[in-house]
């Protein structure tokens, strides 16, 4: 979590300055850059934010930024990677392998320990063994530890450099340290009080603090409860948890109860991002979130779907090659199958987005699987009636054919009340059984109600051929 | 935005207290309001965090609410709800007007600003005017301005409780400033400095101010380049600033350069939420935000668009109708229907997610609205190919009928290419119409698909049609 600052321009030129767009400040780094100019470059380069530094970084070519790792200390290219995109993350493997190794390491160590985790997870196992030899040991172990926990875990999101407290500290002397500690410290708004065991027992915030008499012990100014996650807690759950109690912050502890590391808000807003992608991308069955792509990748990404669903599919038109000389004969059957199957696969995801949506936020916990089966059952059943009505409506008017009207209407009701039970139940069960609910796709689901659709559809009409030709 | 910190019981019970379950929290806290003990009903409930108490507060039955406005002050609910969840805002209504008037006035009189204007633009005109009037006219002045703002603008969500400083002040004093505004502004851990005209020239983190020197003034400090968010500007893209810059706070200025609020990122995060859920609904066809609804009003939310689009799917109907002769004369091309429909409509919403996707994070400046829409040309032809040639292997195979596998196959890839066009073409339109492309949903894309998928399919098939038979 980077506060909103930014090096100040170590130069004496003119405070006011004339207001330059994104393009001329790149073009004046990369003119610096040329120039051989270090000044200049540092002037120009430093006086941008850290986000900003870095969209510059990324848009210099290789020989400039072989040149820039010349001017700018490992250290200060630590600030940019802090704040680089997660999307630039395939490119960062390139950057790195272009630095010298052990500029690149002092960069990693220099970086909070959590970000420079997440860069060396991208590479492989023999290359993190080479990087991690040449970082300080002490804070290549650190980095190390944060490495090993599960993905997507509290554990894989946590920082471990936060600031730390005892109970029967004074204030005085609790703001020494911080005051010590404000560099390193990814926050010092909140502060954590630890017995002799490392065990968490309170918190104080930065507010307390200052606003404290100096003299007062920490054990009286701070607050003895404190929301914790466990180091296992999914990420998803310590997001929503901050989201409800509006934390900067939130400390992750062991089962021991042992204070390991905190969890910034600043994450949490990228493990939101994250989910809402991860769960857009499974109604779409597409993963949504590839930067600008050619065409050949994107085609690559979605093929497996399109082909999976496809021989799906193909259980549909052999399911319908059963019907072929019921067909033939009553050939007006053919006009209504899309009707249903796209009908009942619009319900299905209607089901499929709100179960989905309904597993990640329970906010009522006594509804159990049954009642929400049901409750969608209902749905169903009055989606269905409402809409099968209208259709035998407008068949018997239009094709001035009531039995027609009534096989449509009443396989329209079946194959939508169908539908949203599957939309429910799927996502349920694979949430009972521990996977995610929201990769069971929107085009998987349509599929699947195109098969259930036809086959109540024909089986209706097959019981009143007799009236139908 | 509220620190980590919640309110000290004042009795004097043990500190080392059994853990209780939420419910049991719950029942405590009902059995105080039924003995009428304030003071054990006091420190049942402040003992919790104010989200925990907002819990506690919305499981309350009507009676046992009125009487817990009796024993904590106006001011003491407004920390409760500053909390509440925007999920339980439908019943917030009925919560405030079964209280006191005088006193729900002074509870929204405490709250933060932003969230009173929130919960006040629930109400009819005639109420919220009635509130005005029982609220201090000061306070109500500033709330009634935020009220003002469009919704989903950066004025809409921002607060007007920020600590401004002046440049010219020293480090001492503004820190004595920000000790006196500690209680009442909404974050003080960025401080932002202004001129005599209110405009904002820089801004100092509580990290800067408790580690620089006393006596230094505060411009020598400050960092002068602050990145600002326009008070017009979108909600989405105030939250992609925030995210990028890893901020916990952005002021918001007017065109003149005056500051005239601040957003912090706990509203940010409610802001992520909203946004992916609008995504999400829009790609369902379905507001998936619902609480838990009965069966009825659940119906009621999905049916409009179930209903619209059955109407847009009986024009594939009617089409299909106007080829019924050759379908009755070749049966077998019936099979293929929802095969060719259901593939180029899940390419469809494929495409379509992306666009949606692509439109809202524009990472790449240069691509014009003709590059999108070439890339996605591009990547349906290929996934038209290989789909389209999959099925041509398979039906030659399966039905020992080459000249149905070209007529399939061929109508698969262009239904697929077209497919993937509208799902990009329909969203960048709808953008550049000033829409939001979210809104081109998933079953519109896909029933639109149906219908040229079927054109396409039985035009395709009409010419070989002496081959089929």
């Amino acid at each position: 979590m980077k506060d909103q600052k930014q090096n100040r321009p170590s130069s004496s030129k003119p405070e006011q300055e004339e207001e330059l767009t994104p393009e001329e400040i790149v073009d004046r780094v990369k003119e610096a850059l040329a120039k051989h100019d270090q000044s200049a470059l540092r002037y120009e380069f430093f006086k941008n934010h850290p986000y900003d530094q870095a969209k510059i970084y990324i848009k210099l070519s290789d020989e400039e930024r072989r040149l820039l790792y010349q001017y700018i200390s490992a250290k200060e290219l630590a600030d940019v990677y802090d704040v680089l995109d997660e999307d630039e993350q395939e490119d960062i493997i390139d950057y790195l392998e272009a630095m010298d190794d052990q500029y690149a390491a002092n960069m990693l160590g220099e970086m909070y320990r959590d970000n420079a985790a997440d860069i060396l997870k991208k590479f492989s196992p023999n290359k993190i063994v080479h990087y991690m030899r040449l970082i300080p040991i002490e804070q290549a172990e650190k980095i190390k530890t944060l490495m090993d926990y599960e993905d997507e875990t509290a554990g894989a999101i946590m920082t471990t450099e936060f600031v730390q407290i005892k109970a029967n500290q004074t204030i005085k002397s609790a703001m020494t340290l911080v005051r010590a500690k404000a560099e390193n410290a990814e926050t010092i708004y909140y502060l954590y009080v630890v017995d002799d065991d490392s065990r968490l027992v309170g918190v104080l915030t930065l507010r307390d603090l200052i606003t404290s008499d100096a003299n007062r012990l920490v054990s009286e100014a701070m607050s003895p409860r404190v929301v914790t996650v466990s180091v296992d807690d999914n990420q998803q759950d310590v997001a929503r948890t901050i989201q409800d109690y509006d934390f900067l912050a939130i400390p992750v502890i062991e089962a021991t109860g042992e204070l390991l590391g905190i969890i910034t808000v600043d994450d949490i807003l990228d493990v939101m991002d994250e989910e809402a992608v991860a769960d857009y991308s499974g109604l779409a069955g597409v993963s949504v979130d590839e930067p600008y792509q050619t065409p050949v990748k994107s085609a690559q990404s979605r093929l497996p779907w399109l082909i999976t669903l496809l021989f799906l599919g193909m259980g549909t038109s052999t399911l319908i090659g059963h019907f072929e000389d019921m067909i033939s004969e009553v050939a007006t059957l053919s006009l209504f199958i899309t009707l249903i199957t796209g009908t009942s696969g619009n319900a299905g995801t209607q089901s499929l987005a709100v179960a989905v949506r309904k597993i990640a936020n329970p906010d009522n916990e006594e509804s159990t699987f049954l009642q929400l089966i049901f409750r969608e059952l209902f749905t169903g059943l009055i989606c269905g009636l409402i809409t099968g009505g209208t259709i035998f409506l407008i068949i018997t008017l239009w094709q001035k054919n009531m039995v027609l009207g009534l096989v449509v209407g009443v396989a329209m009701l079946c194959a939508i009340t169908v539908a949203n039970l599957a939309g429910s139940i799927i996502p349920l069960l694979m949430d009972r059984l521990g996977f995610d609910p929201a990769v069971a796709s929107g085009p998987f689901i349509t599929t699947l109600s195109d098969l259930t659709s036809v086959l109540i559809y024909f089986s209706i009409a097959s019981q009143f051929l007799l009236y139908l030709s």
